[in-house]
């Protein structure tokens, strides 16, 4: 019997962040729900961001306040800057269940940070260091998403021993778990076995790694095993692959909930979440969004005499 | 640097099999002729089955007449059973240019084998050696693909055991080559390296391994890698990913030539075929069936600042 891999399920935010249709708010919340029964234990439920800029994601206070308040659930809430981290402290004042994490956000490479949070990977590194600081601070889970790490839309490949010294710091700078993540999905497996064993290296035996993988040119199941081969024990996925890729208008986005399932759970590997609800929560919500998920394993179905790890014992 | 890999494109045979609509001889013999101008030196290019049960697959012998007469190509033709080797044997007869390799098939499944070619397992090995003797008695490459290695769509799981000791049976009876099929599409990246690793074994040094994956339920590529790791040297593609699942209607089929080749050559492995020609090709052939192909990084294109290892050099 492997070790049991964790997977966050980030469907209700990343995956719903650029469709272009507003989600309502009880919809975002029934995902979720569904989600945890399920069995999924860790999921990222909103995003403070600016609302004129992601109006999705407008209701994240909303979603937040209509959560199961469950123990034994940790609820993650993206945090591009200080502001972000505020609004996930707010979240749990007076009493409010909250959210758990703040999930920050570092991008590895200074054109696409700019463009998308206006900073340079520098800035990003200091504004970081008082995110995770002030999250640890208020009772917040401080853990933080190196994004661009394989690669950049813009500039193309991203040097190795940059994303290793960026995770060093942020590991130096209070990180309990840090993210190496394939915003653009075009890591290949030889890289990700590369980069996450240098990054385990650099950043100790204390602190956690966890992976995110885009399956925009079909690695991301070949790059979450190697990740899984280099020391990485947490997994993001969406529910069904929902969220598309910006800079790929017509590819497929995150890694599916389902597919990495399937893979886990087929090579003896626990994930805790049964295959088949998410198939059906797979079903129910292409009928709320509707259109088809790009889920391979919840269009192609479970094989015959298939049986997970998770069922065994 | 790497061992290169070998890349079979197949999208002519086992890519068009099922399409419905009878694709034109013209048509087939410009997706060969152009997948070798971007590279391609092995293609299965006709199956030698009964034109009444594969009505596409009638115009093998006018395919197979109309191929460009290189030296430096080697044409398959697929093989059931004697009858076909005698075709692929026809094939060359009067200083005809014909197929160079009878690709043999056996399929490690009672209930799949009996519903495919009419065959059990047992039957299947005599008629496969007697098939493997003819080809190599009338100088055709004598190679043979264990079908349903990884699953049956009726039984489920195949005993890793019967698939090794097939294979052994098959390098005894004189194949040169022995590929490992996951027809269904639910093999796991551990199951290929164990599965690839036993046959390895078992068949000595002389015999190559090829595999054969489907895209089915995105596990492709992280096959495809498991099963190099593990010491197969050439890979089965279909361009665009051509060819669905007979056993999943919505499901993806071959892994695509174009997803092969950016997991190979962004890895330091040369696979000799071009990325942007094979991309041009699909947007080609798209157009003749009318409907876009699978293939993810066809539809993703080529990241910035993207550089083949076959360009290196």
């Amino acid at each position: 019997m492997n070790e049991p891999i964790q997977i966050v399920e980030v469907g209700a935010r990343d995956g719903l962040q650029n469709e272009a249709e507003i989600i309502e708010t009880a919809d975002k919340v029934r995902l979720i729900t569904r989600m945890i029964d399920a069995g999924a234990r860790r999921l990222e439920v909103a995003s403070f961001v600016n609302p004129k800029r992601v109006p999705q994601m407008a209701d994240g206070e909303a979603v937040i306040a209509a959560l199961p308040d469950r123990g034994d659930v940790s609820y993650i809430g993206l945090c591009l800057n200080k502001r972000g981290v505020l609004r996930a402290i707010e979240s749990r004042e007076g009493n409010k269940r909250g959210v758990d994490e703040a999930g920050c956000v570092l991008v590895a490479s200074d054109t696409f940070g700019q463009r998308n949070q206006g900073q340079t990977i520098e800035e990003g590194v200091a504004e970081n260091r008082d995110m995770l600081r002030l999250a640890r601070e208020n009772g917040l889970v401080p853990q933080v998403t190196i994004s661009a790490a394989f690669g950049c839309p813009f500039e193309g490949a991203v040097p190795m021993e940059r994303v290793v010294r960026l995770a060093a710091e942020m590991a130096e700078a209070g990180a309990v778990e840090i993210a190496l993540a394939d915003t653009v999905g075009v890591a290949v497996p030889v890289q990700v076995a590369e980069l996450a064993g240098r990054v385990r290296e650099a950043v100790g035996p204390d602190v956690r790694l966890r992976a995110h993988f885009h399956d925009t040119r079909g690695m991301a199941a070949a790059n979450a095993w190697a990740a899984i081969g280099a020391g990485v024990t947490v997994l993001d996925s969406s529910l069904g692959g929902l969220g598309g890729c910006p800079f790929a208008p017509n590819a497929t986005g995150n890694v599916a909930t389902e597919d990495l399932i399937y893979l886990l759970e087929t090579s003896g590997v626990e994930t805790g979440i049964d295959l088949e609800q998410a198939i059906a929560v797979n079903a129910w919500f292409a009928g709320v969004i509707g259109k088809d998920l790009p889920s391979v394993v919840s269009r192609a179905g479970i094989p015959q005499g298939w049986r997970a790890t998770s069922q065994d014992g």
